[in-house]
């Protein structure tokens, strides 16, 4: 039988390869890229086309959303507004980036429609939740409904989110045992050559290798003595 | 007190323009126009930017989504397919564009949270809900849930579509009373110089304009006898 199409939402960083990796023992893959203006595209941009390389994908599509740019108020995008340093323990941080989530879906939602695509994957993990609420559980769930409701009566897209409830830990251990090419991710929300090693990101991730006992093969600029592996 | 901020999607089109008014009477208006490739952009970005100077909005997002010609897949956009003439009557016409509305409205509720507005205005109505199935009332109201949730604690948007119920003719009535300058609005899928009078959207003015017995002051390159006022 004939695989069907699934769009993934493929960021360039860890929760996405794994959900890649997952996504391919059932489908064919069609991979999604928004270029946000965000500070480290352009190493995120080399890594979704390091990863569709390695997972031999040929169906890619990169969509600039320069209007972020245009709105502006987060330090993603904004390099007015510094990347706070530490992990981040603010309810909201000032890398929040507004319903970043349902523009980002409804976009693969479109490109799934005409392409045929049964299924929209997203990376997203509940553990964001606490300081991006278009993460949360509940979120995906309702975007779930508009979907049904707002495309084509035949058509059928599910949203699919294989690592909501996992926490990092489990997903660097989950992706090597998958085989999945982690030196071909990027986490870093400062830099575009050596990761920071201080942002929050680059200090989830860090800590997320550190507790599965695996060694990041990515440089740092800077490893706090106690997150070294 | 100090009036609070709407966002208002602003097509060009006639809805669009009654809405504006509509919100005028209690907000502070900011204006979000989306340019997805439409061959009548032209016009319609003039129609917005003639509406912003004409309701003095100083507010203005023009936001491009050229992703959209990447994605192809429906006549508005992609000039290798016709736009069909005469009133549609296909349960999904070829000017469907996939899921057009989440983009849109997530766009404007980003943007919304920026600039701290309380309101997202859009002039969908439910009569064109049997072509597209983004602009049902239960597409809108799943997607004020999704703003709930997906959106920081202290963020409330509602999402106002003051035009569902209505039909053409009586938002034609109602813009006439309430001093709409309907000749600045643009409706023609096709044409970006003299509207063509033949296309769905065409034809569907027209017969608004008859129905209510107003003379629409655009010119037309055709009109069909029976349509004439």
């Amino acid at each position: 039988m004939k695989r069907k199409f699934a769009v993934v939402l493929v960021s360039g960083g860890m929760d996405s390869a794994v959900t890649c990796r997952i996504a391919q023992k059932t489908y064919n893959l069609a991979f999604l890229h928004i270029n946000y203006g965000q500070r480290t595209e352009i190493k995120e941009l080399q890594s979704f086309h390091s990863l569709a390389d390695f997972y031999k994908v040929k169906e890619r599509l990169v969509v600039d959303f320069t209007h972020f740019e245009k709105i502006g108020g987060t330090s993603l995008i904004d390099r007015r507004i510094d990347i706070p340093e530490g992990l981040s323990d603010k309810e909201t941080p000032s890398t929040y980036v507004p319903f970043r989530n349902a523009q980002f879906l409804s976009v693969a939602v479109s490109w799934a429609e005409i392409i045929g695509a049964s299924v929209v994957f997203s990376g997203v993990t509940e553990e964001d939740a606490a300081g991006y609420p278009d993460c949360r559980r509940e979120f995906f769930e309702i975007f779930s409904k508009l979907v049904k409701i707002g495309t084509k009566k035949d058509t059928k897209i599910d949203i699919l989110t294989p690592l909501m409830s996992m926490m990092k830990k489990d997903i660097t251990l989950l992706g090597t045992k998958l085989g999945v090419p982690f030196e071909l991710t990027w986490s870093c929300y400062r830099n575009n050559d050596v990761a920071c090693g201080r942002c929050d990101s680059c200090l989830r991730r860090l800590r997320a290798f550190k507790k599965a006992g695996i060694g990041d093969k990515i440089e740092y600029e800077l490893q706090t003595q106690d997150l070294r592996p």
